[in-house]
């Protein structure tokens, strides 16, 4: 009997064991069981309605569908290695339930269209899931902002101190990222939103199926134009692998900074000590290992995108065995990407910023030093000279060991008569409040920020 | 005289000949020079308008700017690569024509915010150059697909014959990976539309600047929101790394069947002599090159998405000097990319198909089996059942060296008694017509795609 | 007792489960334990030995351990995810064994020195287990080359017939390849075969060990000679994905061949069934699965050296948690390659090649051309016009419809009055023989190559 | 009289200027006519030695080519596209000078084999060029741990404070990798150093050549063994790339560190203005920019390798003109490799660090907190229970508010009555000097790696 069933199937069909191993996929496409199920169930309604296949074998082929997937969310379904793949499981086990009928499942489609539809469903799904959780990294963000909305802190380029600004719209930096993000997955979404079910193993099918309708039961917007394109196109699954590896970036940058942030230098931040690490050695250690997890991972999406990219090149048209390549590495990035998120979401919450630090920070070096050559253009002074004049303050006020704010005004004329009294008055707050450019630092600026960011959030998420 | 002038470059102050040789730009950021005129005299313009710099001031910087923007058309700029980089050299050339008022440009924006508009508008014009580069290449797809219309051809999965297609057929599947590159392109074009000026150094600048007015007159659609983020944000040149690296992705895949195609065992195609090339020793070869270096100059671009995700991975906010190295690798992304198209319209223009070695290759094989499964299917065999039956079938027709034409009515009943006679009608292009779904490749639907495409294409031009 | 268990585990203690769960390694470094076991016991030996430790807790330390390899072997050992990786699960159950001598085996390292140990001694094994993998496949090839001596093909260049050779000679072009893998992992094992050891956390550790001693039994030939680099160091887990790139690129070569030559156009090759799949709709199709598996794979391990390298990219030293992500990809390459070489072997040895397809495609076309030029270099026409002359009658041949074959000595001399009746004489195998210059395709030399591959096989395993 | 000249070059015959443009190599691979004389020349010779040409013509070949050399060397040379590359440049400007013996050089080569042999040259040459380059930084680094030798600071993992090292300890880290780093481009140099001369086309050639001549005047140690693989195999340009990328990752860790430590928060090392800049903007800066650029190109550089990896994906054999796409990037690597390379080293040479400050780092924190529970462990308390000990001391110390160093005797005796008098006397420099292993941070073990260093280094240069 088991026997029978073999010699049904034809790729298990005296395929050596060696093969089947290196071939098999079901160890990892089992993940998209709740797609087969669904998209058969709707191909199957089809069939039946067209009259393709008799209306009581459709019926009983989605009963029973809907039964396996019963048994696979109660792990009562077996998955067997033998049969390949996910789609080929559950098919055999459907034949077992309810014979004949099983077998007109497969009728007006091939699993190179099966596949696509299932691969093109879990993409969009898991497009979802990432905004959802990129929406909440986004709104701790928020939080955070709000929190700590009149914290200053010094800006940065080369990592050297260079302006004053609001830890505030530091923050807001990485919303914005975080932003470009939700706009690229939203785009992988679109790419993805296409059925390509349909398009048979490459040439279209001789049936008079209704394409129109399994789409709209499976909420696909549109059906694909080209069926040798609908098989062999994997581009939503790259766009997928693409909009992770910038996330991934994005989030390695933030994480660089908590790295830097929570070491004894900057001591601008602590992390909740339940995300961090202690030391086998060192038991005083803080580790940020989180952070450096998540700054690690980004190689490990880095890699699929090229891997996939990679395994796209010089293929011929139109399905070639490379394609079942594009799944390991897309679950795993799906699993990297959400699990890194809802761990930087949770981090986010934890922080405790040392707000006497990050302003003592601010107010040490020369981090005015632009807004004393801003001072001199307000007077008159060509930019160019201006910059020229304070520069060569700057010099002099390093080789005196001093402070910008420990020169007095005499000074200061060494090097342009045009400086009045007001210079002594610059310090880190006024120079962050006249930048009230839209888009700047000014603390008017940044709550409007905020503001319109948690709108549209709150958009997004009704 | 040159003496203070350099003096008054900071940049240029002192600098080791081997740290200015290691870091100058000029070399190749001169490319951004239009659009760095451009921007320049829509800032002086504000600047005079919102009274932060004299009217004429203003008025002599622009003037200034157009004349410096035809001696770098004239050929008769000079670029010295001790300031650095074109925007120096422009500022200072302007400086040598208009004296002071020159030192007044920079005035309200940093060296961080302006690279990063210019690079913005190179980035706009880079998308709408190869938009068209690929619109152009769909019209010689579509060209080629209304001139061999009615040629039939084997269609392949995993590179074995599978089921007789229409040439047009696959030919449009190549037009929709195209139209796919075009939506990448968009939308990278939209991601690049958003203008950063006015984010200073990298916290907003302290003038009344009026940052709509510039981005009018630049034609970008928005302004940044985050001053830190739109200085050290360069995704819009992963986003065209990426658009990029999926365009020659699709050209990879299209180059290796023109190569494989154009060789004696295809046979099926013949590039035109003059875009082939003969051998140093073999004088008899037609050598497909242009497509093997499209082929190969795909890994190029691959390497520089890959390259620019590596410098942004765990880069601190806000700009680092890292960022300069976005510039090589777009502007030779560019250039790849747009003479790949054009080589490969060239080409397409040029294609001769052997129609009869292509319809004999789609006769041959066992390429209609498919299609007597699905003659048993309308007569209810279940699919799985007739499937098996066919299997047989054509295992026997191999054993007996005979091609599916070759056998018998009688032959046919020994593997299914459902056979009927009009099974020994089935051919090519009764194959074809049948499967006339939306998508397939029955005649009548790849006509309606044709039109369809021709609309998107004029769509798009006009 | 539990409670008591977990706070003596500073890993374990108060870490959020989240964190937990996105940290812990347990669930792939499981795959260290017979090293991790391995390199305990040494320095266990060697603190009782130095008398760092008593005598009897290192005895009853190595007792332990060996006793949990055996666990672990016979599967009875409860991995526990909450003590996060191998080592820690290792060396809870010792401290559950033996009790307070247990909590002596961690004197004198620390993990970050531990785990690069096991690395090491993981990579060694797999550069081992790799080369065996890579020596399979060259003897297959030389079977393969041993079996089909005399057979004539077309070499190819561009993918057009250029010149005949012996498919001997094309198998033996691979042989030479994966000898150059077996180099890289060669120089790998080399860079791996230091022993890090006794660096600690990072400086060293403040007791008299004896590393030479632990070296010499882990069968190390080194010793670290920086402490810092000793555990900040992942260069060789980087060498052993880019030797395994290398390799899979060669056998994406291979297997883009063995897909070529199995379809129905060049019909080359046929691949033992029990190795090729047949389709879900399309019965008689005989698809080489197991080469484009193996070519779509070269993509994952492309995508794991490239995520090696993202993530050690900017890192200061010395030990980052970001070094973990070293792990899933390299285990994940072991298996891709170990499996591929095995599938590869395997398919090797079923290759039948099509003897007469080859040799008619070897005869056909204009392969024999150079040959026609040579023959005129040798009546002392210069090279360069004895090519020019060859072009020409290529280009009359192909226009009168004639192999070369078919042309008459009178149709020679419209070209070259230098031609002789011996170039009637040309023939496929005479231009093979002809060649037998050291590394020519001649038999003797092919013969000869074989040979000496044979030898160096041989030398290898013994 | 050109006219003729062009009609006798098959390759410039009758190319489209488009796919000329597109396919012409000459603007890069000119850079190769060092090698390309010399190998032409010893073919020549060789040719006229073994009577395959009139020794009088290899005499005037020979003349001509070294003629050519000069015109090149003198610039007085003019490359003409038309002529594709830099073989054909020379070979044609030969024929003009010495007419028809000119015509004989191509005789038994092709250009694949030749191409393949100045490509080696190339490599072997640019290997040593890098080694050269990588030992003067070696140096640059013995220098600088030699003058800072008693320097102390913190050592660090996860970017934390974790135990005192010396300086000159961390910067012999670097050395470690560097040496790692020569070992490739030195396994590199052997993988090159195999003369593909000989190969033809790719079946070999039908004359009495000797390739060993040939290959010892070349100074190649060896010839190839299969001409099919001679023509087709980069492998030694990707372990080129390989090489640099790991080379280019090293640096980007130094990079990162310089960046770090000569920011205000760390303050560790200021670098000599000369090679530091500051900006258009905030005259105060003082930015590690040839750092950060460092740090950038090495995404170039990875990219390079991601783009020769791809390039040779399922390529099938023998030679593809895909393979030209092995020249920019290379020459590019090397380009970035050794200017990055000197920049490094003069700025090494100017490092100035800040001994008070890391000093007072290394003393900060608990960075000693290993050292009292390796006291405790010396006391016969098991390792884990020290551990767990010190953990509770350094929480309360922390909750304190005091320093280790502030603590009483008393105090320590809370955590254990282990602890004796000699806690007290604990400091970095004790902490440093009691870890004496072979490779730790042990005065004398520093010195002893210095002066092995030294040796080496001088081992090499002679």
């Amino acid at each position: 009997m088991t026997g029978k069933k073999r010699s049904e199937s034809p790729t298990a069909l005296g395929l050596d064991p060696l093969a089947l191993e290196y071939s098999a996929s079901v160890s990892y496409d089992w993940a998209l069981y709740p797609f087969d199920v669904k998209a058969s169930i709707a191909h199957a309604r089809m069939l039946g309605k067209q009259g393709i296949i008799p209306e009581e074998d459709a019926r009983a082929i989605m009963r029973g569908l809907e039964e396996i997937e019963g048994e696979i969310e109660a792990q009562a379904f077996e998955f067997r290695e033998d049969l390949e793949d996910i789609h080929l499981n559950i098919e055999m086990r459907l034949r077992e339930k309810i014979g004949d009928a099983g077998a007109r499942l497969h009728t007006a489609r091939s699993r190179n269209d099966q596949v696509a539809t299932d691969m093109r469903m879990f993409v969009k799904s898991a497009c979802s899931l990432v905004v959802d959780g990129l929406s909440v990294v986004q709104g701790k963000l928020l939080d955070l902002a709000e929190a700590n909305m009149g914290v200053v802190m010094p800006g940065y380029t080369h990592l050297q101190r260079a302006q004053p600004v609001l830890l505030a719209h530091h923050l807001m930096a990485y919303y914005e990222m975080l932003g470009r993000d939700i706009e690229r997955f939203s785009a992988c979404f679109v790419m993805a939103d296409v059925m390509p079910l349909g398009a048979g193993a490459l040439a279209g099918v001789p049936y008079p199926i209704d394409r129109a309708a399994v789409a709209a039961e499976l909420d696909f917007s549109g059906i694909s134009r080209n069926s040798i394109d609908a098989v062999s196109d994997r581009d939503f699954v790259v766009d997928f692998q693409y909009a992770s590896a910038m996330t991934m970036m994005h989030i390695s940058r933030m994480a660089e900074e908590l790295v830097l942030w929570s070491g004894e230098e900057f001591g601008f931040v602590r992390m909740p000590r339940s995300l961090t690490t202690g030391s086998s050695i060192m038991p005083q250690k803080r580790n940020p290992d989180m952070a450096e997890l998540a700054r690690g991972r980004t190689g490990r999406v880095y890699g699929h995108l090229m891997g996939a990219l990679t395994m796209l090149k010089s293929l011929p048209l139109a399905y070639n065995r490379d394609l079942q390549e594009d799944k390991p590495a897309l679950f795993d990035t799906v699993s990297v990407l959400t699990s890194t998120l809802e761990i930087l979401a949770a981090m986010l919450a934890g922080l405790e910023f040392d707000h006497t630090k990050m302003e003592a920070a601010a107010a040490g070096g020369y981090a005015l030093a632009t807004d004393l050559a801003d001072h001199l253009v307000r007077k008159g002074v060509p930019f160019r000279d201006a910059h020229q004049a304070v520069a060569e303050l700057v010099q002099y006020a390093e080789g005196q060991g001093k402070m910008l704010s420990e020169l007095t005004l005499g000074e200061y004329h060494r090097f342009s008569a045009m400086f009045d009294r007001t210079v002594l008055g610059i310090d880190a707050r006024k120079s962050i409040e006249s930048r009230s450019v839209p888009g700047g630092t000014a603390t008017q600026r940044v709550r409007a920020a905020i503001k319109e960011a948690r709108k549209e959030l709150k958009g997004r998420s009704s």
